[in-house]
């Protein structure tokens, strides 16, 4: 199949934006990250069609909603107004008055950066509500919500598991151990190792389509590997 | 083989010097690695006497040199005397002060510290010249200097070895990737793919001892299969 480039789908604004945004992150959550999810769902929109011809599925929504997905992650999205440019949020938050968007919250802001491109309200509305969705904490946290969302909006189930396998397999390794390195230097190794029983071995569970579902599988087992060689490799130490 | 406690060979100064510094390093260069390196070092020891039991080897040399390989390492040491508090070097710089080694450089910082000790001038001459050797590139642009090292104290060949396994294999992989998150923000995941190639796939054939290049051998094919994961996960975008 060939994917279709974002920008046949995406506005150049919307485009450049996230671009901006994503380019103040850490490699875990980069703009790298995002033309990955969206390539990922663009994937799994393609093999899910042809499973159920007769299902419907809005391309348009799915590309907006992989884009827009990490602005208003509060991993990263300004807590209050900084002041201090050394602050790790006041690039976020210029960024935000940049686009006259200083005034919006973690959750609304998808909205009104579309509205922003004169975009319709109930379409900025559909966008918002599925990026809120993405989340497996948030879905963890508000399982109705998500739930109801995904029946409005069965796109939600593709940019979830897009998002998620970005989270596991050998992307997901690379991923997890970079924002150690960028935002958890408490966390240590040992503590991503963790991470990996708290919630990377239960994403697979997590996932919705049939081909999202096989593909977390296949990531899965390489964590399982990679856990294995790194008791290998420490258990050398007390044989 | 039972390891001993590195409190049983190194002086508790030291011991607390060392902890003190690599706290303030991320995921990738901090305490743990010391230990890992340390565990490493006498397994790698302990083969190695049981393979040739005639060399004789200084167990205390091998211990102090992997507790302090790491202080002089330029990618952390203060270059300048910083005077912000927000500057990343500033609490390194303070660090130095509060051990009055301040007019120290990254070359002979080992050998103040031990001297501060009161430990023997040609001992800390020791341990700083098998210090200054144990980094791979270092080798790489002085490799006179670093084989005449090696001939006076073969106990370098150990701790290059543990040092250089703890850069490749789960545990270099998961080191890599939270230096990226953590000090190079811009070779993103894609950046540090590169690294492999660049250095992580080489280090095998830099490895010294019969004990380490097995364990090397090893630890490069776990690299060879994540980099296979890898372009499995991407090409599933361009197939």
């Amino acid at each position: 199949m060939s994917i279709p480039n974002p920008l046949e789908i995406i506005d150049q604004a919307t485009y450049d934006f996230v671009r901006e945004w994503m380019a103040l992150g850490d490699a875990s959550h980069d703009f790298q990250h995002i033309l990955r999810v969206y390539n990922q769902a663009m994937i799994i929109l393609n093999a899910e069609q042809q499973l159920h011809p007769k299902r419907g599925y809005d391309t348009r929504l799915i590309a907006y909603a992989t884009f827009l997905h990490d602005i208003g992650d509060r991993k990263y999205f300004p807590h209050k107004r900084p002041i201090d440019a050394s602050d790790p949020e006041f690039q976020y938050y210029a960024l935000l008055v940049k686009h006259d968007l200083q005034y919006t919250e973690a959750t609304n802001v998808v909205f009104h950066a579309l509205r922003a491109r004169d975009l319709d309200v109930k379409w900025a509305e559909d966008v918002q509500m599925v990026c809120n969705c993405v989340s497996y904490s948030y879905e963890n946290s508000n399982p109705d919500e998500v739930g109801k969302a995904m029946k409005m909006h069965p796109e939600l189930a593709i940019v979830q598991d897009a998002d998620r396998l970005d989270a596991i397999g050998a992307i997901g390794i690379a991923r997890v151990f970079a924002y150690t390195g960028a935002k958890s230097k408490t966390r240590g190794l040992n503590g991503t190792l963790q991470h990996f029983d708290e919630k990377l071995l239960k994403i697979v569970d997590k996932t919705k389509t049939e081909t999202g579902r096989k593909m977390a599988w296949e990531r899965t087992e390489k964590l399982k590997t990679f856990l294995r060689w790194w008791r290998e490799e420490i258990g050398d130490g007390s044989s």
